[in-house]
Parts: structure tokens; C-alpha cells; sequence
């Protein structure tokens, strides 16, 4: 396994990643993260002073995850500097170089197709989205303990949506004793919400069973909770929304009616930023390995 | 939701199918079920005399599961009589009925097709398929206590396979107490053993590791310990087969090495034929609804 | 059962307390918690402007838990005045009073006893005890998740003692999906250990498996985590103390030696005062039955 | 720790546990057990021809568990000689000699001790009960699966009695999938019951309830299914009892109501002997260094 890489830009999982990959008796080339207090020296660490050094340093360039949030420079939140994404793609073309970050917008990919980048998208990855899950479900957890005033123990909780982090959420929530009911459109889906030992609620019951539940937790990346569903709704309920923009639940109905509401995004690299980085070393040495 | 139907053969299951269905109501009639002591009399149980009478009787058509064991006769174990299935398709034909009956092979489906009827492979929906490996994992996990003078709680067990079964078989046998490993060959699917909280074993790390178990359980359809794997296996160890013909273990090769191997098959009928009957029931509504 | 109550001072549980005792039909006279504006309005809340008043207004007076923090004043929080204990006491002498409330220290109990008052402290209801180690195992875990950048699955967590809130902790942590194991000195007890499926440390084995945890949570009343256990610590563990003064760490030890120690205490109040007021509720509902 | 012991009598726990000792380099003597052809030969297995050989080659002497069954020999299955328990106190008195074994009743213990012989009675050590709870634990499930035609997975199981065995009972089948109530009649143990998640049961309240469960496992040692309550059972519910005689069911009442109920005891080294013989080992170890 090639153990030289450049990583430019990221936030503090990238940084936890870095410090992983040395410990690993990887050589790490980093541009972009010159504020990371956090980053001890080592003599496997060579902070680069310019993009082409950076670039020209490895044939692995590791990128931020995600990419970019303005679509224009690499997300690198412990830089003072703006790191355009064209420079750097400029920069590795047609030098034989793979370069592997997160989320990587169609437009990229063209320049990095161009550019004759071999380029891998990490949230393309099957198995770090599922690593992914375990983190986003305990900030879920955390959130909800924060929030209420109630133990999770004990209460009456509905998941929304039975995949991925449906799955995950409804194994812990249910570890700790909260009594889960899973809601589901799929009569399969219900049948392993059956398997798993929690409460299956179809989605053709659930306006009679809205007003059961303490909290209620969103997974479905659609306008599920409508201002209709809303209103079934018990007054004290805490509603945790997980669904990327726009959400599951009307905000707007939802505020109007008084209900307390917590749109919680991106929770790995939030509550969980050394295990997340531990998640994308798994991932990163699967990518190598298959080199 | 139509509540007439026709149940013709079947074992202990749709014996018990049949009460379930009397119980809520349902009026049925059956043939080729004459030996079943169980069936306790009522006036919404009516026993027919022919083939004909029993097809005539309703527009739904219950059969076995599996269908047929010699490919030529309805199974009918409570029967001293053989029902032919080309006798039943031909008594079904143009009379616009449905049937439904679990693990339909080509040549009868074929032969439904040109009698114009409807039929429906109980073994193909997915919710039945899911519910059914509830009753394999217990089935499973009675057959390990029963031939091995260990407790599961604080046995090493594997799981091969991570698929349905396994899936299953791993949360009950966790549930127990036991140390359970679970192995798998996608990357992805080792993310959701750790996910799951199971310990991961890669198919690339499998024979390092085939030493340390108590008790073996394959759900992989192919032979997957061989003769060169099964040399790695403890002597005292208990390999439980859960794979159909040929099986995932090379038979021969373990009992020249003196392995105590297991081979577990259609295990839902055999150790809760009530349970199987509940699933089938529910199964069978969501296809009366659907109609 | 007696439904007229007289509850003096006391903090946001006493509150929550309330509110479900006026929906369960109770009449309740209060004081002490006029700034409480969670209250709501009720026929059957009544806000006395003394302390003769409420204590003349029923048979039973509950009071705070703990009674009080300076040993000199009731706990009330949510009142501005000061409201002396013996006044209260006095208050209710020799006229048939019950009193009800939480760790009545000895010196209190004498002279409760001297005014021929009943008295009955809550903290001494073994049940109360149990439901109240649900709620400190979640602060707990919720301290954890805030505290570390891990999730809690996957995490190595040690947690000694195993008394009540020893085995409701191990059970979520490992609901969780963390590594749990258990530290005890009686035999019995890791026998306990096992047969819940958690990994036994007996103490006079712990100096060797210190090294392994990434939280270590004690749960044990005395100096167990002296200076040279602190040795044996990875530098980046997390130990949480939720044994209540002096504590179980050594704290000035450990922060010479730059660990993380956070000292948890009192835990069911902070975070989860509306479980807390159930579990005080029910508590109550079987002191009045027993009355 | 002394290797060297003498071993008389015993079933096949103590075969196995005769093996375990040997593997673990242990010189063991062994009087009446000639049949057990499982024992392989070693040069560390010495079989004896006498008492007074048998006795003689260790200062400890391990007997059976229990003692004896018809109170005048040692219980020795694998043995065609009846061994008087006489005449191993007496060939034991007066030696120094440790006799370990398990359920040694009064008389025996005085004659013992006139002996001047130092006794451990084994099923007095909490650890080894503890622990064998677990094989109780996890008998009474293969019963129940063996029994009744359903999964426990979704079944509706009523444990009686929140004591080692109900514990560790409750935690299995609650894994396995079941819903589980405990029955206890003190408010703390309630409690605990909640506290483990499982729906509790005051006594107060168990003729209410009895209707509604598919398999009842008592373990309080008394009559607490009387032919009243006995009533309130369901038709096809399965009652196991584990409570040795008399036991906790009128097992009289309940043939004249055609009740199915199973009376099951001495689980442990019926359904797992090789796990018995290891807690019984571990426990001796513990024995042995505290001499």
C-alpha cells in the first residue's frame, strides 16, 4: 500500500485523519490546514507552502468532505486562504494523480475527467456511508437528550423511514430503552421492523398514531410531515428532522402550531469528528488497497 | 376483502392457517386435508369431497408451500389420497380464479398461464420471505442447543453470510450472550456487521480465523467451506448448514476429518408451524388487499 | 387514596411534580415556588401566602429532595424568600402531619420526631433509588457524548462498580454498541457480569487493563482512582466520577497529569426533570397506599 | 495454587470438568466414574481402585453435585458401584483433607466436621449459583422452543419472580425477541423491571394479566399458581416451572384444566454440561487460591 499522500484543505475530521495516517507511518503532505492547532510535529509531516508543492508531492491527493460548500473553493475551514478548485485541478492534470474527497458535483468531475484525474467520491462509498450512520445516530441521540426533559429510557419514540440510519437510530434508541415504533411504506420494510423487535407503524396508520409519541425522528427526505400530519401531533412532542434541505417537516405549519422542532445536518463531523476521521481511514485504505 | 377461500393440501401450517382463518371469519373450504385431528369442527369450515367441489367453492385458491415435493402431486401430508396438480390446474382453468401457492416452478407456471389464472408465489414476497427467517434463526439457534453440550451465552459463534438470515440469527444469538462474529466478503456489509455491533470477518481473512469458533453457522448458497477451510476448524466445533442443496459444506471432506456438520433445511414448518401460520395470514391480507 | 397535598419550595422536578399530580385530579396547595412560571393556572392549584397556610391546608406536606443544601433552609429555587426549616417543622408539630421528602439528615429527623410528625424520606425508597439510576445513566452517557470526540459505539468503556447505576449504565452503554466492561472485587459479582454479556475486570487485575479504555466512568464511593492507577491511563481517556464527595479520582493527581476528569453529580435533576418527577410521582402514589 | 486433586463420583459435568483440569496441567485422581469412556487417557489421569487410594492421593477431594440422591451414596451415574458416604468421611477423617462438592445436607455436614475434615459446599458459592443461572436460563428456552409451536421472537412471556434466574431469563428472551413482563411483588424490584426495559407485573395485578400470555415461566419456589389463578390462563398458553418441589403449580388443578405444564429442573447440567464444568472449574479455581 502507496503510504505517501497530500491532503488539502478539511475540517477537523481531515485533521484527526492526518494525525491517524502519521501515527500509521504514513507521509503526509498538507496545504490548507495551517490553523490546526491541534496537528503535532512530526517528521512525517511536511506542510507544504504552495499548491503545486502540494500537488507535485504524492500521486494520492486527498480533498475536503465535502468538497466545497460555495462550488467554487475546497472547503478548508482551518485556512485563512480561499483555494480555488479549478487552481488545484489545473495543477494535477495529466500528472497521473488520483485524487479522492467528498461529494463531488457533476461539473467537477468534468474538469477532473478533462484534467485526466482518476478521481474517487469517499460519499460514494457504500461502506463509509454506513460507518457514517453509527456517528449521525448518537448526535441524534444527544440531540434528543439535550432537548427534552425526559430520559430517551422509557419514552415513546417514532423513526420515520427504515433505512440506513432508520436502522441504526431505532438499534440504539431501543439499547438504551426508549419503546420504538418504526414507521414504513414497504410491507417488506414493516416485516423487518417486525424481525427487529420494534413497533412496525405503516404508513397508511400513521395519522392515528402521530399523537402517541415523546419525539419523533425524520429520516425521509421528503415533505412527510405536512401541516395535515402536524396536527396530530401531541403539544409537548420534540420532532428531530434529519432530512437534508428542504426537510421532512413544515417548518413554517410546524412553528405556527408551536411545536418544537430541531433540524439537525451533518452530525458525523460534528458530535463525533475522531471517529468520523477513523471511518474515513477504513475507507481511504480499502481505496488504496484496491489500487 | 373477500373472505371466501379454497385450501387444497398443505402441511401443519396451513392446517393452522386454516383455523387462524376460520377465527376471523373467513369462510373455507378444504380438500385433501381429511387427516388433520386439529381442525376443529365449525360452520365456517366446510369439507369438500372433490377437487371440483373445493375449486368451485371460492375464486381463491390456497395451495401448498411448497407447492409440490415430487413435481407431479400436490403436498398433502395430512391426505392419504394423491392430488394431482394437473387435475387442480385443469378443475381452475378459464373459471377466472386466483391461486396462490408458495414456490410456483416454471412448467406449473406455465401451465396457470394457459388455464388463464391468476396465481400468486407466496415464496416471492418479500415480506414473507423476511418474516419466515424469524422462524429460521430460532430454528437455528434450537438446533445449536440441542447438539452441543456448550451454552450459545459465551460461545464464539460465526455467522457466514450477511444477508437476510444472518441478519437475523446474529441479533438473536447476540441477544443471548453470545460472541458473535459475523463474516462477509463486501465492504459494505462489513461496515453494517460493525454498524450492528457484531465482530467483522473478512472473506479474505477467514482461515486465519475458522479456529476460534464453538460453532459454525453458514447461510451462504455455495460451497464456501471446502475441504482446504474445513481443516482450520476446532475439533469439538458445531457447523450448523443452513444452506439448500448442495449446501455450503463439503460433506464428504468433513466427515472424513470427523466434524460434527449439521444440515438444518425448510426449518420454519418444522419448529413453529403456529408462528409460520400467523406469517402466511398476514401475507395472504396483504394480497387479498391488493386484489 | 388522599388527593389534597401540600408541597413547600423545591426544584424543577417538585414543579414538573405538580403539574402531574393537578392533572391527576389532585388539589395541591403550594409555596416556596412563585417564580415557577411554568405552572399553569388551575381550580385545583392553589398558591398559599404562608407557610401555616400550606402546611394547615393538608395532612401530607412534600418537601424538596434534598431537603436542603445549607442545612439551615428548605431547597427552593425557585423562591426568593428564605424558608426556614425549624419554622416549618414547628409548623407542623403535634397536629398528625405527614412529611415527605429527600434525605432528611439525622439531626432534621430528631426533631421531626420530637414534634410527633411522621416523616418518610424519599431517597431512603429503595424503588426511587433504582428508577433514579435510569435517569443518571443517561446524563451520564449524554456527558459522554459531549465530552469526547468518539461516538459511544465502538468506544472501550470501563465502568467500575457494579451497584445500581453500575448495571443500568453497562446496559445502555452496551445498547449503545460500546465495548463495555465491568470492574468488581467480589466474585459474585463478575459472575453477575458475565452472565449479563459485559467483559469482567476484577480489581486486582485493574492496573494491567487501565491502559485499555477510552471513557472510564466509576461509579464506586471512595478513592478507588488513586495516584498510581491515574498512571496507568492513556493520556486521551475521558473519566468520568459520579461518586459524590470526596469523589473517587484523585483529582489534584490528575491534573498534574493533564487527564480529563469531569466529577458528574446529581445528574437526574439536570437532565431529565419531567422522568424525574414520574419516578417521584409513582414513588409517592405507593407511599399514599401504604398509608 | 495446588494441581493436585482427587475426584469421586459425579456426572457428566464432572467428566468434563475432570478433562478441563488435565488440559490445564492439573494431576487429577479418580474414583467411580469408570464407565465415562469420554475420559481420553493422560499420564496426568490416574484412575484409582479404592476409596482409600482415591482419598489418599490429594488433600483435596472433590465429590459430586449434588452429593448424593438417595442420601446414602455419593451420586456417581458413570459408576456400577454403590459408594457409601460413610465410608468416604470415614476414610477421610482426620487427614487434613478438603472435601468439596455440592449441596452437602446437615447431617452430612456434622458427620464432616466430626471428621475434622474442612468442607466447601459448592452451590453455596454465589458465583457458581450465579452463573448457573445462565444454563438454567437458556434450558428453560430450548423447552419453550421445543414445546409450543411458536417463535419465542413475538411471543408474550410472563416470567414469575425477579430473582438470579428470573434476571438472567428475562435478559435472553427479551434478546431473542420475546415480549417479556416480570412479575415480582416489591415495589423496587417493579423498579429494576423497568428499569431493564421489560414490562413489570405487581402481583397485586396478576389475575388481571395472566389471560393474556402464550408461555409462562415461574421461578418462585412456592405454590403461586393455584388452582384460582390457574383459571385466568389462556387455553394454549405453555406454563414451564422452574420451582423445584413442590413447585409453584397446582400441577393436579391443571391436568383437570388441561394445561400444558412442563416441570423442568436441574437445567444446567442436563442442556450444557461442558459450560457447567467450566463454571464449576472457575469457581474451584477461586476456592483453591483462597485456601
Amino acid at each position: 500500500m502507496n503510504k505517501t499522500i497530500s491532503i488539502i484543505g478539511g475540517d477537523l475530521r481531515i485533521v484527526k485523519l492526518t494525525e491517524l495516517l502519521i501515527k500509521d507511518d504514513f507521509k503526509v503532505y498538507t496545504y490548507g490546514v495551517e490553523n490546526a492547532d491541534e496537528l503535532t510535529e512530526s517528521k512525517n509531516l511536511i506542510k507544504c507552502n504552495s499548491i503545486k508543492e502540494v500537488v507535485d508531492s504524492s500521486n494520492i491527493i486527498l480533498g475536503p468532505m465535502p468538497l466545497s460548500i460555495d462550488r467554487k473553493n475546497l472547503s478548508a475551514p482551518f485556512s485563512e486562504e480561499k483555494i480555488d478548485i479549478d487552481t488545484v485541478i489545473e495543477e494535477m492534470s495529466n500528472k497521473n494523480k488520483t485524487f479522492i474527497a467528498g461529494q463531488i458535483l457533476d461539473n467537477i468531475a468534468e474538469k477532473l475527467q478533462k484534467g485526466k484525474i482518476t478521481y474517487i467520491d469517499l460519499l460514494k462509498r457504500e461502506e463509509l456511508v454506513v460507518l457514517n450512520t453509527i456517528s449521525t445516530a448518537e448526535g441524534t441521540i444527544q440531540l434528543a437528550m439535550e432537548e427534552t426533559q425526559r430520559t430517551i429510557h422509557g419514552s415513546k419514540i417514532l423513526v420515520m423511514g427504515f433505512g440506513r440510519v432508520g436502522k441504526v437510530l431505532a438499534k440504539m434508541l431501543y439499547g438504551i430503552g426508549a419503546e420504538v415504533s418504526c414507521e414504513a411504506r414497504k410491507d417488506s420494510d414493516i416485516a423487518w421492523i417486525k424481525a427487529y423487535g420494534y413497533t412496525p407503524v405503516h404508513l397508511s396508520e400513521l395519522e392515528g398514531k402521530l399523537g402517541e409519541y415523546d419525539i419523533i425522528i425524520n429520516t425521509i427526505p421528503f415533505l412527510i410531515l405536512d401541516e395535515n400530519r402536524l396536527n396530530y401531533i401531541k403539544k409537548d412532542c420534540t420532532v428531530i428532522d434529519l432530512s437534508s434541505n428542504p426537510g421532512g417537516v413544515d417548518r413554517k405549519a410546524a412553528r405556527e402550531k408551536n411545536l418544537k422542532v430541531i433540524w439537525a445536518l451533518s452530525l458525523p463531523g460534528k458530535v463525533a469528528p475522531l471517529t468520523s476521521a477513523q471511518f474515513i481511514q477504513e475507507t481511504l485504505y480499502h481505496i488504496l488497497k484496491e489500487m
